[in-house]
């Protein structure tokens, strides 16, 4: 089956997700004033840092699928999968920004972040099983140590919220900051294969 | 006509559907205890279950369309009518989410399920008719016994809401657990096609 | 220029204005009964009317398009102002839908209706100017008595909405029925060129 | 990598982004009157500002993306900071919508249109770096007077606004302006280059 479908259909629903996020952004009643933008800050970061991660997923989704040729049933489940996941950023995203430094929301925050990993190797791997062990997205993906050690430090901003939600948001941006710096490997791959 | 506007707006709908479900789970204002994600977890269990029903919808609306080749007028008023139910989803899970287990809510739930897998059936009964009894279509579908029991399904959990939630609610997520089972019906079709 | 992405961007703003109607549709706090279901009726049924406009003109944009090879600034724009007044169509179903029977949200749902009808006739127009006189859209819209009749109703509906709401809502609903009767006029004339 | 996923990405998100601004123009409870229309004013002409604001951007975005052949990992973030910026049009729209003619709201307004400007000026400069100096799109842009001009423009806004915020409202109202008066560049430059 082609994969056109499910493109269009997870930008549909990955375009939703960062921009409903801003629905949450309200002013509030009667703040014309400087104060009233102050107020918003903390909704205002918790925005930026979701809209971070949603475009890296997006990015990567599109990296990925771009070196996948055929979706099979498994592939379109393990994408609802991660969709689902991702779906849940503008709640989450809402509670941090209003209770900013509050342990549990940035605890479930995390959780989240953590189940979206997890849901996004899931996709990899169903991906990478159907096209085989040196398909072009298993050349790219390599030894993923991206991959790998985000979900660890996303599983250890969890209870690290409880001590100080500063460390938290850190390794959140951290972890944000490392996926964004550019990344040649399906770039360099690619070159290999065309001089081969 | 071609088909692909009719996948593409419907990809749009349903991602839409899917995605501002999501919307209803606002965490209430002053509450960032885990008591807070408790009270949210009835809006959450209805926001899983009606995730899978679009989800499976989608499933089935991607599979249906690519054994499709041309698109009349009446099968693009049949999408619409199935569009229509299924954009009622968000308010259907939002009044479960907020009543659980009150009768009325369970058995309008059940209802706009109900309505959504007949405005399903009139679709496929309307493509299979333009593309003739012995297309692709037609094969795949086959005696589609899981498209008439969900019908017969739904419409047993309706009155019997009414005798308690619980039993209308095992019926919802029976349904949508039978429509999780891979149904390799397409790709064992095409597979058989391709050998003769 | 192409026309793949004016499709994709009016099939994007369509679907999300025919779904966001839906948010207006809410359960009330604490009505769990079929009371509260009835007290929803008046903003359903302005649902049902609205989701049916939108969906016939996104079926008659659907077919318009489909017989249209360039786009020029010109028709981008044109095409911008008929969503413009489209996306107007959430915020009069909610004020009909809240004050039934009230005569200025009557009046001011056809004053809305009738401006989308102006900006889809100034798109056509817009087309068939640059597609030329004997065009296939130019043959398909023919006299176009459904096109000119339409405003014609609509301008009528915004004067007798203050004598009687009920004469509004049946010309809104004459018209919606109008064009939903099939129209065989595209598939007719592509039928003929063929024969040629 | 292909654009296509790009620009149906972008159309996804802008699509969401003109649409959901709308949201903002809510009916007040229990006003079917025609003052209720007359105090919803304000919102409905920055709403009318801001369709034509995000319109432009689709329209340029669109001319922007015809000239590209290819996207890098630079260009893809390069256009995620764009839909950024203009993500934050809902907000500011609703901002100005409540507080018509407070400066701190109008002189917020002109920040973001700034920012979208600026985000707009990268991305066409990432992207003419990856397709050389002498490609379609840096003909295209040529001087780009009205590229740099609005930025200025929109930065004299801003401290104007507390000077009076008719004089920002005039300067946003006049860049939109100069952006619709027809621009047939793009066409001019295609015509040129098909004669050679």
């Amino acid at each position: 089956m082609g994969k056109t479908r499910v493109e269009a259909f997870s930008d549909g629903v990955i375009a939703i997700i960062i921009t409903i996020m801003v629905l949450e952004l309200k002013p509030k009643p009667d703040t014309a004033e400087l104060a009233g933008l102050k107020s918003l800050l903390p909704v205002f970061l918790s925005y930026v840092l979701s809209f971070l991660y949603v475009g890296i997923y997006w990015n990567n989704h599109h990296h990925m699928f771009h070196s996948t040729r055929h979706v099979t049933g498994g592939i379109l489940w393990a994408n609802l999968h991660l969709l689902f996941w991702l779906s849940l950023f503008p709640f989450t995203t809402a509670w941090v920004g209003e209770n900013h430094h509050a342990p549990m929301p940035t605890a479930v925050y995390g959780f989240v972040l953590l189940m979206a990993a997890v849901a996004y190797y899931i996709l990899q791997r169903a991906i990478i099983a159907q096209q085989g062990r040196d398909s072009l997205l298993a050349a790219v993906v390599g030894k993923d140590w991206k991959g790998k050690l985000s979900p660890v430090l996303y599983l250890a901003a969890i209870p690290l919220a409880f001590v100080s939600s500063w460390i938290s948001d850190g390794l959140f941006i951290f972890v944000a900051l490392m996926w964004l710096v550019p990344d040649r490997r399906i770039e360099r791959v690619l070159a290999k294969r065309e001089k081969e």
